[in-house]
């Protein structure tokens, strides 16, 4: 199969670009770097079955180009980081909301008609049910990043009944391991390695979330590629755990060897939009025969080992 | 209050304005005529406490300038036509979409921090549950216009969030009477005209639908806004009873004294992202204390008295 992948050159975008090309498709990466790496792409780059195209989500001309001949779209570009919305709107709406549009036109100039979206579990705004299903009460966005990729779901959702599209509609817990470039676990290691004696703490400690290893999230990808049939398929990808923030710091700190002193900034949410509690029902797609492989824990452990070993991505994503 | 109605010019916005003149405000209407009609706003042109400014909500500057000194947003402006959205996807996009998140930077810039927007029933798709409350299961779009409003909606709340403004999103069904310029009345009407024997139906008339008359659309807004105190406040709009399009057909011929012979389309569905049953529950807004004075098919014969004592309606909206 042809694939175009893009944001190839993020953390789970080059992921999955590697996988696709070890099970024998072809793949074009379609990205502007601006939050991924050229590194991330050295064993694809090696391969004949991959090209890289530079450009920009935003640029729908030059996007479409890289679209013709592709039977599969990933659509993994985005602005990742729900924390600072608030900073700057604009980024989420266009990033998210504007380059996903794009995509979709992209695909129906070049006749595309099956594509998979990286949403997020932070789509249920602050929900009343856990596990929160898939089908959950109509939620209230609490985040801009939330609310760009709701959008994003919708608009798939309408080209898909529109245009006969099919779509495959992840809504994924944090992931974390290798190529990981941004969350608590870089935060807190870049923050111990300039001071092992202080930690700073955003909220109090006791927010709960679900972290996901990147293979395990790979996996859980193709399969449901591989195998759900609906036009609109929408599955909530996560361990069937959490952990407080608390939790987290412990393992991290012991596996450094560091006892420093917590300081927290006080209150249940760690942002403006930060969702206090994050564990999200996955029956749908354990029932298509997923299941992690790595536990919180050990996707956490195994971050930290791969941030250790890598000491550039703490420079280049700083 | 001053009050900015974007969209003022159009059918529910210059209804709007008239009512929040009366009410004693002071309106600002910003509208780029391209479907609202100067003829609708002659009686607040009479007004010194009117202004009409001719802009586009896509334009930033010119948005945020009108925006200056007013105290709540009414954002009406919108491509309000559900039927042909996969003709042109770019459309319910910019002018939905787009549009909205230009509106919430125009209220960040001048800090106007209160806003209402009209949202749709068609936010549901295909819901599995009737009447249909604001907490219905997270639903999956089944049209561009839907998923359009979906992205405003979800906007509007992480802006209540993220910088503290407060929002009213009205889900309505379909209004209609005075100063209604498309829509199945208008459609049926303007075909009976040119020739009365036939009527071309689409789908096969048993679509079940609810409609609201304008006033009463109003009504709803005004309460809401005087009595819900949420941050976010989100209500379904429409009467507790729905008909069929063979209902509405019927009582559209008798007032015109017609038999046609009705030729069906065929199918469940009028044209793709058509919901074959729209019927909301409005205990919500029923709990504030509002309640329609006219049923359905009042007012659709009101909307049908209007367009045949108003024939440049037929003509400026072909």
């Amino acid at each position: 199969m042809r694939v175009l992948v893009t944001g190839g050159a993020g953390f789970i975008g080059s992921n999955l670009v590697d996988r696709l090309l070890e099970n024998g498709h072809t793949v074009v990466v379609y990205d502007n770097f601006s939050t991924g790496h050229e590194r991330f792409l050295e064993k694809a780059l090696q391969s004949p079955h991959f090209k890289l195209i530079r450009g920009d989500t935003l640029e729908l001309d030059e996007l479409t180009l890289a679209m013709k001949g592709a039977e599969f779209v990933f659509h993994m570009a985005a602005n990742a980081d729900v924390r600072f919305g608030t900073d700057h709107p604009k980024k989420d709406f266009e990033q998210n909301t504007m380059a996903t549009f794009n995509v979709l036109e992209a695909m129906r100039a070049t006749g595309v008609r099956r594509i998979a979206f990286t949403s997020t579990g932070s789509i249920y705004g602050e929900p009343d049910i856990f596990p929160t299903p898939e089908n959950a009460p109509f939620p209230v966005q609490t985040s801009l990043y939330g609310a760009s990729k709701l959008a994003g779901e919708g608009l798939i959702e309408a080209y898909c009944e529109g245009f006969g599209f099919q779509g495959y509609i992840f809504r994924f817990v944090s992931v974390l391991g290798e190529r990981y470039t941004h969350g608590h676990v870089l935060d807190f290691y870049r923050s111990l390695l300039s001071n092992p004696d202080e930690l700073r703490v955003l909220g109090d400690g006791h927010q709960r979330k679900s972290y996901l290893y990147i293979n395990d999230c790979i996996d859980a990808m193709l399969l449901a590629i591989g195998t759900a049939r609906d036009r609109v398929n929408i599955l909530n990808i996560g361990t069937d755990e959490y952990c407080e923030v608390n939790d987290s710091i412990g393992w991290i700190t012991e596996h450094l060897g560091l006892k420093p002193k917590l300081i927290y900034t006080g209150g249940k949410r760690g942002w403006v939009g930060d969702s206090p509690f994050i564990f999200l029902e996955c029956e749908k797609i354990r029932f298509l025969g997923w299941l992690p492989k790595l536990s919180i824990h050990e996707g956490i452990i195994r971050t930290l080992k791969y941030l250790k070993a890598n000491s550039w991505v703490l420079e280049a994503y700083s």
